[in-house]
């Protein structure tokens, strides 16, 4: 099915419309967004075997990944649903008057409509009723979801689950809009609308930064949280790699290749020291990856960037490919492939820094640990950084462990990046270029934080106030009074 | 005495030296970092008349207000590094594993080297020693600081206490660093550096925005905390007006001319609906002005710009003089100044929403109470608004308190917006212009938030964790474990 793209006047109408909304959505109680959420999730659990059908047309992604990945944005729904309730994201501080000192009350408030854009690899988790959504309704931001093209009808299907459970629930349709889009425009009109005040968006650097750039560009500017992908360096260690070359191969083989290598934490760069021990782990690596079958990517223009950025990787001076799948790739479909680089090359070489978005990866052989070292700051900001290490390597390390703090977001002890918890204590985000704020994450309930700013009401009468700041704590939430944390009445 | 511009040279060097500091720098406790901010508020006080007395001559201002910033800033020191201390800012989150689930773990860690842009108007509190060099201290972040030269001196002398400690506690020289210039090339020198890792600035709109827009232009953006300035509106409600005209013309009198009117939080707009009791307030408030007198302003350059601005807004049209300082102003010295026009003026001539720095107000007449309301949604973003209202004023005007509450970080009743409260619960910053990013404060402890990013750990050694995140707890901090918030040892 072929929607058209909105138009600028559809957008104005839409963002007014939010605008409206926002003034009574923000008035809502914590439970009536968490109710809210929990209702999509029921819906999107409602409609069954139809929604997963129409998913798989439009991505080619099998069944049971679907199905697994739907049970995850239900997860994501109803998990920050009860941290909504709980409220310590409102992070309430009060200071109550002393000596010359005023009262002064401050908790954190919606920022007003947010934009989200969804990604092509998750038409659910990151799409239209994705993490980014959640949490905006978490913080009382009326959502307006450009649907990825490339699944544009799955999300309309779950764009119309959110409207019905909007209206269900009494509130004003703004707080929930969708619109299509395939085209620049639309995308520009959404986030330099003067009642836009944030955006969420997970997709390419290319795109991302497009936002950003807009973003920045307004009379008043507003914060943009893309995530812009990774190659998700994965660091061998010697002592680890001695004891244990094979099994890593094996590992990193099946991460490579999850989900025919489209997901933002698939490692793209392996890192080792040469030696006999690296020698081993490529070929076990290699022979692995020649027993996987190419799989079906997400639509045809991901297998054709896919095609040309490999291509481009593999044609660079002093680039060697170590194996490429036995079987031969059908049409739309991505070859599983390794290739192999020296430090020195890698160095020289920006090209082999970027992102093959698919069942690829590049393994850098360093001289030694020093070059691993200066790898690790040589590297831009990654989402994930993974150490393949003992104990030992670890303490015998701390410049390597250190330098590649600096650059991520998620630092791994001997597991494979793919795979990201959700969970409050999850970052997914990291210093540039992954993100373009490396402050938030787009992961977790903490990313409730993205969409609120914090408001302070000084010298307020407490029946006048929020029931967030209150005296006798009506919504029962941890609060930091005069510098104590409690759950005290004042 | 005159200070040279840092050469570009100069400020590459120090910027290196900075980011090697920040490897050591970041591996600090928490205590060291405390031990340091207060033995930089020892070295305040021990600095003793000469400080103040050089302060005095560079500024302009009176010695008990110096001397009263320079215990501000101390305590801002000395309160942000018990909050350091505390360790609640390091939003410690720890999941266990569970079912297939890893150990996730995430901590706040320092975001890296920090150029600060010292204020011009507080040449303790918001300058080389203020609020955004203490908590960038407290993140673990090295700082570089650009005095503001039209307190160049000063701005030395506090830059060698700070050294002192740095060097007294052991600390690598690059954990501090103060450069001069009075051009342009030193600020963009400072934010285009490859090793700068956020920005703090109070002062114009003009000089923020250019320090935003050459972050966001950088290859690598990094963010900007500009305070910008405000004109924090202050609403008269008909009934409060109506019980106390005459004392609100006192307080305000007092609070626009404040500090020659030379605060961020300075009155520069007041709302009410036309009517006898605005009138009384009107006519009250320009005698209250007539007779204070003329201040001396902090230097040539603003007083200048004061009576450019001040004549331009006078000059426009449907704006009409209420009162002068009956005293004439002398060289470099700023004339307390009232202006009114009608609500229709205010929103078709956009001049007068801007800043008029210094002792300067305007009244505006609005026709009742929807004009007031159509005035708080035209106007900008605001560090602070305030209400002049009863309770009945606000139980009557719902979308009022809302539409201020959009423009502003700080809502007050009944009190002037003049004398920020150093407090957790404060929050200075507010939607764009006001500053670059209203989810942030440059006021309080939880400015320590602008200079740090979370970091993740899955499934890491408990031995080999920082401190924060180890099973036994050892800093004895506040923690969310499996979502629950405890300080109890996993």
């Amino acid at each position: 099915m072929q929607y058209p793209d909105a138009t600028v006047q559809e957008i104005d109408n839409i963002m007014n419309e939010a605008w409206q909304a926002f003034g009574e959505f923000r008035l809502t109680t914590l439970k009536q967004r968490a109710d809210l959420m929990r209702a999509i999730a029921k819906g999107l659990e409602a409609a069954g075997d139809g929604l997963i059908q129409t998913a798989m047309r439009e991505t080619n992604l099998p069944e049971a990944r679907l199905k697994n990945e739907r049970i995850r944005t239900m997860f994501q729904l109803t998990s920050y649903a009860d941290a909504c309730e709980a409220g310590s994201w409102l992070e309430v501080r009060i200071d109550t008057a002393a000596a010359e000192n005023p009262d002064t009350r401050k908790l954190q408030v919606p920022i007003g409509p947010v934009v989200v854009f969804g990604a092509s690899n998750f038409p659910f988790a990151y799409s239209t009723a994705g993490g980014d959504t959640a949490t905006a309704l978490a913080a009382g931001c009326p959502v307006v979801v450009k649907g990825h093209p490339a699944h544009a009808e799955t999300s309309e299907q779950v764009a119309r689950i959110i409207s019905k459970a909007v209206a269900d629930a009494g509130l004003p349709k703004g707080v929930f809009a969708h619109v299509h889009g395939a085209g620049f425009e639309t995308g520009k009109a959404l986030v330099t609308h003067t009642h836009t005040r944030a955006v969420g968006f997970t997709g390419s650097y290319g795109g991302g930064k497009a936002l950003f750039d807009w973003a920045n560009q307004r009379k008043q500017p507003i914060p943009v949280f893309a995530e812009m992908g990774s190659i998700n360096p994965v660091f061998l260690l010697p002592g680890k790699l001695k004891e244990s070359a094979k099994d890593l191969a094996t590992l990193l083989a099946g991460s490579v290749t999850l989900g025919t290598g489209q997901f933002c934490t698939n490692p793209g760069l392996i890192l080792g020291v040469e030696g006999e021990e690296l020698d081993l782990f490529i070929h076990e690596l290699g022979s692995a990856i020649g027993k996987i079958n190419p799989g079906t990517m997400l639509h045809p223009g991901i297998a054709k960037a896919f095609a040309e950025k490999r291509t481009t990787a593999l044609s660079q001076a002093n680039v060697e490919t170590i194996a490429v799948a036995a079987v031969a790739p059908q049409e739309n479909q991505g070859a599983p492939t390794i290739a192999s680089a020296s430090a020195e090359a890698f160095f020289k070489n920006p090209l082999l820094h970027q992102e093959v978005f698919g069942p690829y990866s590049l393994v850098i052989r360093c001289k030694n640990t020093a070059e691993l070292i200066k790898a690790a700051r040589h590297i831009e900001g990654q989402l994930t950084t993974s150490l393949m290490a003992s104990d030992n390597d670890l303490i015998d390390n701390p410049e390597l462990i250190e330098a590649v703090q600096d650059i991520c977001g998620r630092l791994i002890l001997n597991a494979v990046p793919t795979g990201v918890r959700v969970a409050l204590s999850m970052q997914h985000g990291g210093p540039f270029p992954a993100s373009t704020d490396s402050r938030f994450t787009s992961v977790g309930a903490d990313g409730i934080k993205r969409w609120v700013r914090p408001l302070a009401f000084q010298s307020w009468s407490d029946a006048l106030l929020p029931d967030a700041l209150k005296n006798s704590n009506p919504l029962k939430i941890w609060r930091t009074v005069n510098n104590e944390l409690t759950k005290d009445p004042i």
